[in-house]
Parts: structure tokens; C-alpha cells; sequence
């Protein structure tokens, strides 16, 4: 355990939920071909089919609030971070907001980080 | 996506569960020296770290009862295997459940796996 993986996380973590607020469809560079969403029932792989789901979703506002993240270095040896985030979603105007849980698997490519798995679920 | 990645998930949780019901203590062979544990703000490393962790937690009886359990292989080409789970934790004779999330990363060793990553939250 020895690089900063939680900063690392926490870092990765702002960016992805301040892009995802700001305009889903500009999460795309940060997966890959490979990467693989889980979103409730739904699975989907590819940077494509990825970007269609997250952009279909039926909401137009919609605000992370994180409660818990924590990381673990995911490989040994190797620099990829496992992160788990628990938190509310505060979708729209809805005004209770909605438990969730969510996964990011993050491999080291040059300077940066992509996601290689995601797996989101709505927690009640 | 090609073996059975969410059948050995669901598998290696239930085993995981009822040894955790049963016996903390029997949970050792399941992690190697380089595990790591986050239990709420702990966390550990290594086989003995995490069992005495384990079996340190104040309660006598506790049961798991899963509410959502989504599995992705976790690195390309490999058949290591990154889980997530949601559920309530019933502890002792306490009348109200409480919500959790838990990550698991499993890796492949020989014909069975152990546990790499384990990261668990209680969720509020």
C-alpha cells in the first residue's frame, strides 16, 4: 500500500461526479472499449454503449452527495485502485434524495486513469 | 464477458456469509498475506490483520441478507472477478436492521479463489 490510492480516488471521484452533473456525454474519454457498466439490472461494455446509458437516463439534473469513499490498491504490484463510494443521489427536484452505491475499478494508463468496471446500484 | 464471472460471485458471497454467520474465525483460508481489509475506517492487511479484525467486532450472532449482488470480470483476460454486494446486517437482537455495501475483488488461485480486496460500509 504504498502510493497515495485514496487520493488518487478521492480525485478521480470529484472529477467523474462533477462531469456527470455538468454533461454525461463528456464521461466518454474516461472509459474504454473494454470497460463495463453495471446500472442497476442493466450491463452494458464499450465506451459507446456506456455513454448511450448514461445519457438516456430520465433525469436532467442530478447531484452526487458522497458519504463514504474508500480505496484499496486493486492489483498487487500494479497501480490500479479499486474505489467503493456509498452516498445520496439527489435527482431533479425530488425532494427525498435516493441511497446509492457505487464501484469504479481504475487502471493506470500514462499519466492518467481510466475506468475499467463500474457497477452503480440505487441502495433503499 | 465469458465465464461464468456472476455464478461464482453469487457462489463465493453465499459461502463467505455462512462461514461469517457460523465462525469468523474460519474465514482465514479465504485471504492470503497480502489481502486487505476497510472495515468502516479500519484498515488492515494480511491473513491474521483482517481474521482478528473479524472476529473482534462486538456482536455474537449476525446474519447478511443480500439485497443486490452484481458481479464484472475484473481485469482483461483474466478470471479474476470484482463483486459487489447491498444488503442489511442483522446483528444480535437488534430489532432494525442496518443497510451495508461490500466489495469484494476475487482472484483466480488453482481451482478455487480468494479474497484480494474486501471493503465494507455500513450505509446510513
Amino acid at each position: 500500500m504504498s502510493f497515495d490510492y485514496q487520493g488518487l480516488a478521492q480525485q478521480f471521484v470529484n472529477h467523474y461526479y462533477s462531469q456527470f452533473s455538468a454533461d454525461r456525454g463528456s464521461l466518454a474519454p474516461l472509459y474504454r472499449d473494454h470497460s463495463m457498466l453495471t446500472f442497476e439490472r442493466d450491463q452494458v461494455q464499450g465506451t459507446q454503449a456506456i455513454v448511450e446509458k448514461l445519457t438516456s437516463l430520465g433525469f436532467q439534473k442530478v447531484q452526487h452527495e458522497i458519504a463514504t469513499l474508500d480505496a484499496q490498491p486493486g492489483t498487487p504490484g500494479n497501480r490500479d485502485v479499486i474505489v467503493m463510494v456509498t452516498g445520496k443521489l439527489l435527482i431533479d427536484d425530488e425532494p427525498t434524495p435516493k441511497g446509492y452505491s457505487q464501484v469504479f475499478h481504475l487502471i493506470p494508463e500514462g499519466d492518467s486513469y481510466y475506468v475499467y468496471n463500474d457497477i452503480f446500484r440505487l441502495v433503499f
